[in-house]
């Protein structure tokens, strides 16, 4: 069994009492869906003498946690963790990341992304506490969501096992078909409805789709894809009016400015954005992205309430945020997206980058009216007490204290660098003649 | 005059026959609107003594060029120019941005920042050919646009004549009426539709709005306002699918999937985007955003066919790019726009750029299918004989070459800088217990 | 008058008593150095109708200050500020630049452009207690120091008079000769010792020299020139060792190794680093370097206690922050550097930038030890208690927990990019065939 | 064997006789030393089945290449290589290092890293045309050079064997001692001179140290390491003044000024630069560095002519390139170097990167005179047919077509951002009330 311990314990743990030992190779806290996979590991797990406890993290996905729980139970888990992790996800993890502006390659809002150190950090509170000697995931060999869970772990605890990446599992679950055999000889419960020919992956944030037939990057996703968000064509044919109010960059209230209904707790707030930008079919996208393990993967996502977040935080920053402070934060925010998705959120570098973009949003506060339509999210106004918009400065009716003469010696100024380079552009453009 | 004369001419052109010298102070190339300003500038430089040219770019806007040009020579003007710019508009300028993914702060196509070096451009050429002394335009003090002419015309040419930063002309036409009464003094024909409450610039590749009520950046735009695209609203209740086509990162040919109509010159590409975009109300934007003059503006811009374009070179770039190529490129494509915007095309660090950028999408080729419906752009597919998109790899069904077992040594080396901070992030986790 | 003004007060300040009003066009405290150009512009603006206060900041500069405020009173000076700003201009401009690791175009240490918002901070603050309605200074129309003075100014106060670029200031003050004749005309006492052929700014931190004969970029700099260092043609044959301590990014202590003296407060420490500095002729370059104002300058520097700290914090950083967070780090040093060379420290984004830098040093802490030889700064060893070097892991003669065949799957991931690249490259290298 | 093989073969390349199946594992390039551990793994190589080439690279180091060559063949080689590969290492490697400033961490000049891709790439060569299946190298599997030299391959050819990543081998060779027995036991010719209690590495550019007694961050270099360099106190006490000139950015001629004497080919250009700044004791450097790895180690380097020309180069880039150019270049080089340290020299990104430097290099030409004294070297002038440098335009004494009043224009529109900070700005200013 040495190939499957990754890492050394770093630290004494509790130790098992000695009969123990005679019986168990120890204790392993296993990320548990209740789905084949899993569940599968959680037998295989035993199976090859380990005591096995699973966690699962209610993490706003649609699943039925009880019968998740019993399952787990009816399959010899020691013992069970259902953990309601949807209030820390939405203020500790989605919130940072919507000051951030985090979107990575410049399509993705990162929904499986973030959610991933949220999960593995309870993992491990729980494996402390249990005294469990390792973690244990059913993520595959070829994705980002390892690697994500991983590092957090390596930041934080012991040692590691990752059935996908151990040849005795791999080789002997080499498809579909042979977990489905396994779990019939041993009793496993097998799923009745027939699998979707591609893989998902749900949370508060976002569904994700890819696998299976929407591995060829020219085929069009079905219709019937999206669960999380109705089809614009479906979607009703009169906007929702809805004003976000923004302070330290994060919303803190909610309203619908014609119902006149209001929600004013993060999850509350995220879930009835969730709910307005389902309804309108808001945040599809059909992206190729390129994995941090250097292969290109396509994937298609739904992120209604993200979606409208990052529209509308994007707006009242630039409404409040001055010029270069926000070309400077920019970038951070890029830094920031590229280590989420490669799973170093527990790392020095992406503790210093929060810090530094949450120093940035000391300013961003103030209201974001919107609409939500058909797919598509259309800013109609903003206001904010520390807005630096100043009206008269800018406008065309009043001349203000701004001497247009400045602007003279401004351009001048700005182009005393051309003068070596006049010639050459002149024969740059010297078409004419 | 001293004042108006903003810089000596770079070298010494022709001169004009002596017994002109004693009735002009020289010829001016005015870039002519045939709206209220540029004719009383006309009217008001003539009335300082100098010798006006006209020049009008058609750069793709709605216009009666023959009532300008009538109108112009009405008004005195030595020569009239009516330049049709649109296809160099589209192929040296727009496409350059569409290589560059050129974005400003986030949210801002670039259409007007984009026109203005093409316009300056000729100007200048028309200056040179005539032997005019000076170049003038109509762009206000407190704008962009200003240094955009300006920066071209320093990189180029000699002297400018901005009557709007000279105190003897923006102290006389302090507001619209003073306007309307030196037009009517002068003859100048005054528009007899009243000004809509915002002003607007327009071009081939967008439409800006801004000013006047608009200047409340809480209060929303009118549903009137927009001229390029169809309000989302009363857009076609199905989606039209267009397959389009790069070749060195610009479209070669765009195709309507069930019509097969197709396009493959550059300006009717871009134009059939726009009419496409336009059926469709895409491309509607609402920001405020920061002007190189260093204050906040609000803008309102519509962007059909660019917008497509952004969506779909952004796909087709994805999926034939190199991670680290295009995490190297989108930095430059963020400097490219910063120069844009500033108005620094014909400059040696934008020049530098757009040779990295140009190079960089030697392989960005293939087919993007992709839908337009209300309001918004939807992926739908790609494909690409250059694609770095490796099915075999990637694919949950096949294990090819990919060794899994890799992944574990590659999330533990990548891990190794942690150990020094398990403490660290120990306490930070350590919630639980 | 207007134009001398350059700008509004503000807000209201301390209006003078009704008979002032009558006398004085207001009252200005002038920077002034007690050279020939600061009196003349003493006696100028006093001719002009104001009441002139003089400022002189000591920031470590050899200069007669008694001698400058006996002076300044002779001329007519309302009232004479000598401020020792020495310990200030360390500890809240010098020390910040260390932590940043601060360097202009990788070589300038910023010792002009560090003193600048030092002097003009506490400049504007004796104008706020004097009730002065102008700020002056005497710095050149060409320079980058009329920028760094008066966007501090423009950041924290009222109207600017900077006689250097006011016509009718320097269309009578042509040349060096017109303040001669003008002092004399005026009783301002000449400078008896013939004005050295270049010009030179001199602080706590450096001496430039510009200007003069050393406009020409491929002349030599005279080898008199230096006063700061000693040549290190002179200079001794056997090198000091000092030991310096940093906490947070700055330096706590230094001490000489051999004579065990020591030093602990910022000023001393400082001072103490010049001399060891200047002893051995540490720290001089010669550069051509981009000013602000778009022209490319020749400047000479001294900087031997900037040097020293630049060398001991870079090595004493590396050794206890993390790579990636250095990474970071190294760019928002970079910017910082362009921020203090154009004159935004008081910036909002300068003021974010500081703040992160600052963040980023909690850890950097620990003693290096390194010698000072013949213009030289060789470090020679490291210690801290913060250090994130790890014996044990690197070392070839331990294997340790690290598991080198990690290393194979880490090269391994980070080739599979490569895969589509193989022909290629193939073909680049195929030389031999 | 299969854990030796890293790699499957990436096309069919030439299958030996079936007589020699039988006999053979196939054949290994093996990059030879002529040291004890190559020695200990050609013999190895061979105990396993293997048929060995090996080859020896030529990169300047100090080295008995006849009897390397004798000794390989001793010891059973099949062929033996001896490839010089000085010329185009300071070609194709170095110049290009040069133009990009390329320095790692803001203090190491790459020699060690540069010279990796230039080695393995003729390593492929050799293999390819040998028709070897296998290429291997003794590089440890804590270091950055397994990676260089296999990110290499991986980009160029087929499979490694690194034996010190292989249990067998490095479980057998846990020590010296036990490489010296087995060379005891097989004829291998032991080193009689005891071995220094450091590692080092050494070619045209560099020599490295480190391990050993060195691997204490803390204790001092023992002053008989340096093999490249006089010690500075050893030094002449009077310096060697050179001229060198560029083109496109690297260094086509070098003239020593009072002996008259120059050199002309890349080669002897480098050459003679190592031996005057050797002579001189310029470059030496003692860091800790950050490793691909993500440890930190500590290492001792001298680079005497690397440290000359990349002072040279950027005295003379500066001269010549636009400052916003050089912005985006220095930004560049920083990535540049980082690739070139984690050993992506063969990837798509630093083959883009070096494509943008080069183009950046267009108008860097001209020459540079410096000095070398005591460890230090002293940029004195510079001259340009390229030059960006304006004497007219900077000059204290020529007004010229500047006029100072645009400097107003320019400092005031570039604090327009601050009006809003203004009581911000007071509030932190406030000191003195």
């Amino acid at each position: 069994m040495r190939a499957f311990i990754e890492r050394k314990p770093l630290e004494p743990t509790q130790q098992p009492p000695l009969t123990c030992i005679i019986m168990s190779k120890g204790t392993v806290v296993l990320a548990y869906s209740g789905g084949l996979d899993t569940s599968c590991i959680l037998v295989w797990l035993k199976e090859e003498g380990y005591d096995v406890i699973t966690y699962l993290a209610n993490i706003g996905q649609v699943e039925d946690f009880d019968a998740a729980k019993k399952k787990a139970e009816s399959l010899g888990a020691k013992k069970v963790f259902i953990e309601d992790l949807r209030a820390e996800f939405v203020e500790e993890f989605i919130w940072p990341s919507v000051q951030a502006s985090a979107i990575y390659e410049d399509r993705y809002l990162l929904g499986t992304s973030v959610a991933r150190p949220c999960i593995a950090r309870r993992q491990i509170q729980i494996a402390r506490q249990e005294g469990a000697q390792y973690v244990s995931h059913g993520a595959t060999g070829k994705g980002n969501d390892q690697i994500r869970f991983e590092l957090t772990c390596y930041a934080l605890y012991p040692e590691i096992i990752a059935p996908w990446r151990i040849p005795e599992f791999y080789n002997r679950f080499v498809g579909r078909k042979d977990l489905m055999e396994y779990a019939e000889k041993n009793g496993i419960p097998v799923p009745v409805t027939p699998k979707a020919p591609w893989s998902m992956d749900a949370n508060l944030m976002h569904i994700s789709y890819e696998s299976g037939i929407l591995e060829n990057p020219k085929s069009h996703a079905p219709a019937g894809l999206y669960l999380m968000t109705k089809s614009p064509e479906d979607a009703p044919n009169s906007p929702d009016v809805l004003e976000i109010e923004f302070k330290k960059g994060v919303p803190i209230k909610v309203t619908h400015v014609k119902e006149g209904k209001s929600k004013d707790t993060p999850l509350d707030i995220f879930s009835y954005l969730n709910e307005m930008g389902g309804r309108h079919g808001v945040g599809r996208i059909d992206i190729v992205e390129n994995r941090f393990i250097g292969m290109k993967s396509r994937g298609i996502y739904e992120t209604p309430g993200g979606t409208i977040l990052y529209h509308a935080h994007l707006d009242i920053e630039t409404f409040t945020m001055d010029r270069e402070v926000r070309r400077i934060k920019q970038g951070l925010g890029v830094k920031f997206a590229e280590m989420l998705y490669n799973g170093f959120w527990y790392s020095p570098e992406c503790e210093f980058v929060r810090h530094c973009i949450d120093k940035s949003q000391e300013r961003v506060e103030g209201k974001v009216q919107l609409s939500v339509f058909k797919g598509q999210v259309y800013i109609l106004g903003r206001e904010s007490p520390k807005s630096l918009y100043n009206e008269d400065l800018v406008s065309m009716d009043v001349q203000g204290d701004y001497d247009p003469c400045d602007a003279s010696g401004f351009i001048k100024i700005n182009a005393v660098r051309f003068v070596s380079f006049i010639s050459y552009f002149w024969y740059v453009t010297a078409r004419l003649e």
